[in-house]
């Protein structure tokens, strides 16, 4: 057998044999050739097999093979204008790794969400969802490229707490010795610690919410990334929200065009978004939003409907500042200039994606963080190590979290969060 | 004030002014020359503050300014052989940003583990764990360059889960909705199913368990990598793990020597490490152990002891294979050659250090991987998705999935994993 190789390299062997080792995507057949799509993870080749070159048996065997059958194919590799990789294989040989069972589950005809989801050990095999993991992996790894290569370090916070950054309703808990521990819900804390010893920090990990929603924008479980920088304000951090954005975009325009074309995303959407992005003060949001025809009020948070009418206004993602300090957590710094409001920054995706990050200055005095620990009756011996940060050179700084699973939602252009991670667990979902 | 840049970025500087904002680390002072030792996060760098050139009143508040008070220099940069990181600063400008409570609890004198990991959101800023941190990223770093470099597709496993991989006694739980869940031990279930769709994937993540040991060698929350690839036996498996770990430790030699030295490290001991491996049947290592005197019998599995023995033994990394298949796991598939054996391989770092690797060929034989559930006593129900994966074209796989932390310590050349991770969560400690 010649040398096995991945589709994803086929283009260094034309001309060449080679061996290909993947699964039974799909098969069209006409009289004595069969046209065998074989996808092996890194794409799919169509595979040209002509009776008279692979001899009757193995022939006869292709073309009853269950679709998802595994499989090993050799050939010649050769160039095709016509195929969408550029390339075909002219087999020489075939063999049958196991055969599928008949009964694959997810046939071409429609399956229902719920069916699919059911079957998600499986539906991940689909073109389409390859394409939209492969973006998925894409953009972690250019969030991940980029904050190193502008001096931040990797600090994973903790994924089991004791105690609860904004309050215990939505927590899922767990017995931990005989004590109570919170899956997290952000980072964050520790990475004011992080960039107290650091300077710039970022964690990436998995972060949990138990609430009882089922919007499409919502996942009990859900990756985010949270960066934190000393000496940075509201400004710098818009500053850093804005670069780290722009990086993401281009990175998956260098790199995933073919499979934004399978998920259909009109790119050219992306191709729009530059900077600077647009930044609009809460106060001139809520102006927008009446213009619009909202029913929205001064102090108010806004809802999704809300962030659909903003984020439709503009090509690039809308950087939402200064808000209502009621509506914001604990631990955001109040404006010097008028102190109903947060340093607070929420970053709204166009096209009406809505928020795929939340960020702001932080409180850095320690007699203001107190009182606000006691005007929002969180229990102060919990918080006494994060105070510990005001007590022993504190500096202005500043942070914020990206939702990876939205930002994939954009990215990739899906109505829905639920296809933008592997295993999505959802308030009525927790298998596969 | 001149501009801001880091300690780490002061090499492009030389003979410029330029800011740092940071922390007072140390101070040491010779009547009218303040030398004092600041801290940004990228780096300490001395600065030299004299007198008549900064002015009385901002000298003497330099004088009294607390360690770990938060500053701004600025000064010209000049290269200094005698400085280990090859620069200090002539300061012409300095002041306080915030003077840090006199009582900052981390002290020169020597304080218990205890007391420090209380304080772990203040040890961060010690340069120890600074330098043990830098070389967990870059370690991190490593692994995902080196599998996305050799065409790995990141894909997240899920934290959540509905049901145990090797029983439930060391799981925790939570209640999902009214359901039971579980906090993930390993994604190797789900990264069996990606690698059918994908080819070779990885996840990375933190694991959990809820063990009741309180060694060195164990967390019960700790970060994995596990990669998974199908077309792939255990040769294969063997060598992927060779070349990532060659690559880590290539990475880490070449990035952090710093580091390294900060944290003593014998770097002989790391350059040292080189393919191919030594490679050791389970049989032989019994031979091994019982020469050295060791009360072990056949079909035991290792205890740390008995990894110590044999770890010592090498200069590189030891790849042992081929244990008994009653103390493996279920999903391990059976040497064809004596099926009282498991095809799987616990790789054991050297000096002593033990296990940081642990892979296997994966059953791919649908009847074989069902009596085995029966025979582990595993509920049958729960695992019918991952039993599809063998009826939809089965494929030879392996994986394997690396202890982050305890690969830290190795490198890092800790006796204790608790300073190998940020925020370590013990059985006795889930704070701060």
């Amino acid at each position: 057998m010649s040398s096995w190789t991945y589709v994803s390299a086929i283009r260094e062997h034309v001309g060449q044999e080679v061996t290909l080792k993947g699964w039974l995507a799909n098969r069209r057949s006409s009289g004595k050739l069969h046209f065998l799509q074989v996808r092996d993870g890194t794409g799919t080749i169509q595979c040209v097999m002509e009776k008279k070159i692979v001899g009757d048996e193995p022939f006869d065997a292709a073309g009853a093979l269950p679709l998802e059958s595994s499989l090993a194919v050799s050939g010649t590799v050769r160039e095709d204008p016509r195929s969408p990789i550029g390339f075909e294989l002219a087999v020489t040989a075939f063999s049958v790794v196991a055969p599928a069972g008949l009964d694959y589950p997810i046939q071409k005809k429609e399956a229902g969400t719920d069916f699919l989801m059911d079957h998600r050990h499986l539906w991940l095999r689909s073109r389409r969802q390859q394409a939209i993991l492969a973006v998925r992996a894409e953009i972690i790894r250019a969030i991940r490229d980029h904050l190193d290569s502008q001096g931040f370090t990797l600090i994973d916070a903790p994924i089991l707490t004791p105690a609860a950054c904004e309050g215990t309703s939505t927590l899922f808990e767990t017995d931990y010795f005989g004590d109570k521990a919170y899956l997290t819900q952000s980072g964050q804390l520790y990475m004011e610690a992080a960039a107290m010893a650091f300077g710039r920090v970022y964690c990436f990990g998995p972060t949990f919410r138990a609430e009882k929603s089922k919007t499409r924008r919502h996942l009990t479980e859900f990756w985010m990334v949270e960066p934190e920088m000393a000496f940075v304000d509201l400004d710098g951090d818009m500053a850093i929200i804005e670069d780290l954005l722009v990086a993401v975009v281009a990175r998956v325009l260098d790199r995933r065009r073919e499979e934004l074309k399978v998920v259909e995303r009109d790119v050219s959407k992306l191709e729009a978004v530059r900077k600077p992005f647009p930044r609009m003060r809460y106060d001139e949001a809520i102006e927008v939003l009446k213009r619009a025809g909202a029913s929205v009020e001064w102090g108010a948070d806004f809802g999704g409907d809300e962030e659909t009418i903003l984020s439709r206004q503009h090509d690039s993602p809308l950087l939402v500042h200064r808000y209502p300090a009621d509506v914001k957590a604990f631990y955001m710094k109040r404006d010097p200039q008028d102190p109903r409001l947060a340093l607070a920054v929420d970053v709204l995706a166009p096209e009406g994606y809505g928020e795929i990050v939340g960020g702001s200055q932080r409180e850095d005095d320690l007699a203001v963080l107190e009182a606000s620990l006691e005007r929002h009756k969180l229990p102060r011996e919990a918080f006494e190590w994060y105070l510990d940060l005001r007590r022993y050179g504190t500096v202005t700084h500043s942070g914020f979290g990206i939702g990876i699973e939205r930002t994939v939602a954009w990215i990739c252009g899906l109505p829905h969060i639920r296809e933008t991670i592997p295993f999505p667990r959802l308030m009525s979902r927790l298998s596969p």
